[in-house]
């Protein structure tokens, strides 16, 4: 494929784990943008990138406002072309039941994971309608199934991403925008989770370039065979 | 039961239908507590409870905001004595797909659905832990499991809802203190769905008394046999 | 209720444990036929339910031979009357991995459990059409639904009765007949198990009588809201 | 990868859709084994493979029989090496309520799709746990997780295969060994169902080779990322 005739990935919630991994895996036949609060990994990641003959754009944007996601969305187009795929892969996961969970924590946690892909879903499905086409892809975890008593903030935030996930599939798939929650079941292989837990073996882990892949199979299954959800475990891992 | 000896259960979002009837059923057995934003319905129900010899108190209170929830609650304690049963009916359901849905309608259905269940577990929750029982019930729906595309608030503010209520069961279970998320799966039969559903057959809409009967096993199982999750659903209708 | 007026309540597979305590739960409201390859249980427990005064019928029968189960219904029809409440509650639980699991294990615990219930809803579910009402209500497990590694017989087995269970509501809800399979998620306080575990406390364990409160509240929901499948656990226990 | 290096694929029950291409997919980077009870449609679909240049044995057997599936085993392991990936996707779909069905119907539905699987998952499982590698996939169906009222004998059938795909996957994940049950939610776009259907559109349809790379992605999963069920439908499909 061309540069010209390369889509477009954008992946919003680009940090030191899966979101950069998400990055590299789509840059290889996409344009990608990277998107996050901070600029320190997007600018790493563009770098990565673009040392390997890709096309990147980092991208500072506030998820949870509605106006930074239509600017971000529309310098996207303006110097890549229209969003193809949609990564959401936004937001932090606090911990603590509930009584160790403030209100304000509470909804903070819905505004990132929640309200950020409603409004991302909401700035890219009019163009990917129009041209009958398209992804949206949103990194899940296990506690959008079956949380542990200690995500009392993160668990509801999930779970209603997992539901509006379900009512876009439900609504878009027959237009031919397809819409997916990519549950993540298990502990990610990054720098946060081995300082957290240093005794984790390789085994016990889930590598960013195997989520990815999932990311990958599902951006491109053939429209007579999609699927809206898709959870994957470390083989390990007693379920 | 004497009067005296009888336990407290306050509905959380009394209006024209199932609010009503949770409070008129659980009357024969608990000092009721009526809580709802406008004062009609509650207090007229208040008025029928106390004309059939039981207890009910009306209370106008916002189920949004923290500091309204602590002072109802206050006003329960000293009126009636702690609560025993906790229902969280609160919630309106806007219809509607993603791109008719505003960034406004979308927060106000999770205030309403998801941060109200959690503000009212939060308040009564510690009183519940330190007597080692209690049972908090929280009115579900369809689209807590199954949205329609036209769910695109009310999807994911109860999917949130019923991902709060797994992490409390999960949570205070052991701890004897009893959690359930009741969906119900179908119309209810009250004045707003008939007047939006004229053609409706009485088959085709669940009771409020039945789905009230559903509240009311839960609230009294056995420990040894919990359940966090009960679906009914009229049984005319196809699934 | 008049003797006279009583329903028929039919248990399949009684012994020690649960099947006793439903038979003697039903009891109190109906006429009880109680089910059994062999004598045992099934006269002590129908000597028991005379003793209280109420009506009781022992059969031997085996519950894999379509012909002992047409006897055995043609008994109790003429006996006690139509059966209004057949609870399938037969076979035993094999306990092993795959390579322990020999293809005969495997194929008698299918006939015990799936093959077993497909008999007698076959036998039973003409005259509950014929009657517009009826309930079949089945014993199911953990097993059915997210299955142990040494479940390699038993999962399978109980999975389709699951499954039966949901052709059977879907099929027989909408013309009168309720179905449903409840899932006992945890141990059952019997002497069987409590053998095997001796250390268990009673709170880890779910009371035979909190089951039959589950079975009972199933065959008396209003119409319009029933359910179909129904899970308890002890409260106790981490899930 | 050259001829020698080649591994191994078997596909247990391959007629005129789904088998055929399954063993045409996998035959561009394994050696194939075809294996069905009547010769026709394994001899055509051998013929294809080895025109293109690939590897394909065509075996005459029964997939119910113990004795027959060992003698394929061995002629596999014979001519082409240990199995690498075993695919089971026998078996046919009856129709009928429950009064439809008859108990030998009942009785041969469980026998193809689930005894099948049990009996050649036996076969293969001690070699791959010796080899601490290898996969099983099997074909699933919507009756399988949401029957139809008409899969009286079909669903429970596909059930139990679920709830064995469950136990092998928590029992073999661990040891190395990938188990996994593709739930086909839709119609197979194959000469059988176009007959039955003529009205179907393209769309309406899964195309056979979408599947196929539905299997392939999950025989080839990272082991850190696996998973162990997986569906696809047609994006034009409502649900």
């Amino acid at each position: 494929m061309s540069k010209a005739e390369k889509g477009v990935a954008a992946v919003v919630g680009v940090g030191d784990g899966l979101g950069a991994a998400l990055a590299l895996r789509f840059a290889t036949d996409y344009k990608v943008a990277l998107i996050a609060r901070s600029a320190g990994v997007i600018e790493k990641t563009a770098s990565e990138i673009r040392k390997a003959g890709g096309t990147a754009l980092p991208i500072r944007s506030d998820a949870t406002i509605a106006k930074e996601i239509a600017e971000a969305h529309a310098q996207i187009k303006r110097e890549l072309g229209p969003i193809d795929i949609l990564i959401y892969n936004g937001g932090r996961r606090p911990m603590g039941r509930l009584m160790d969970t403030t209100p304000e924590v509470f909804e903070e946690t819905w505004r990132l994971h929640t309200f950020g892909t409603f409004l991302w879903a909401r700035e890219v499905v009019p163009e990917m309608l129009s041209r009958k086409s398209g992804a949206i892809l949103i990194t899940g975890a296990t506690a959008g199934i079956r949380p542990w008593p200690t995500s009392a903030a993160f668990a509801p935030a999930k779970f209603a991403v997992r539901g509006l996930a379900q009512v876009l599939s439900r609504d878009l798939h027959p237009q031919g925008v397809h819409v997916a929650y990519v549950n993540v079941d298990g502990g990610i292989d990054m720098p946060l989770l081995r300082n957290m837990r240093p005794d984790a073996k390789d085994e016990d882990l889930i590598k960013p370039s195997a989520i990815a892949d999932a990311f990958w199979y599902l951006a491109h299954q053939d429209p007579s065979a999609w699927r809206h959800e898709l959870d994957v475990r470390p083989f390990k891992e007693k379920f």
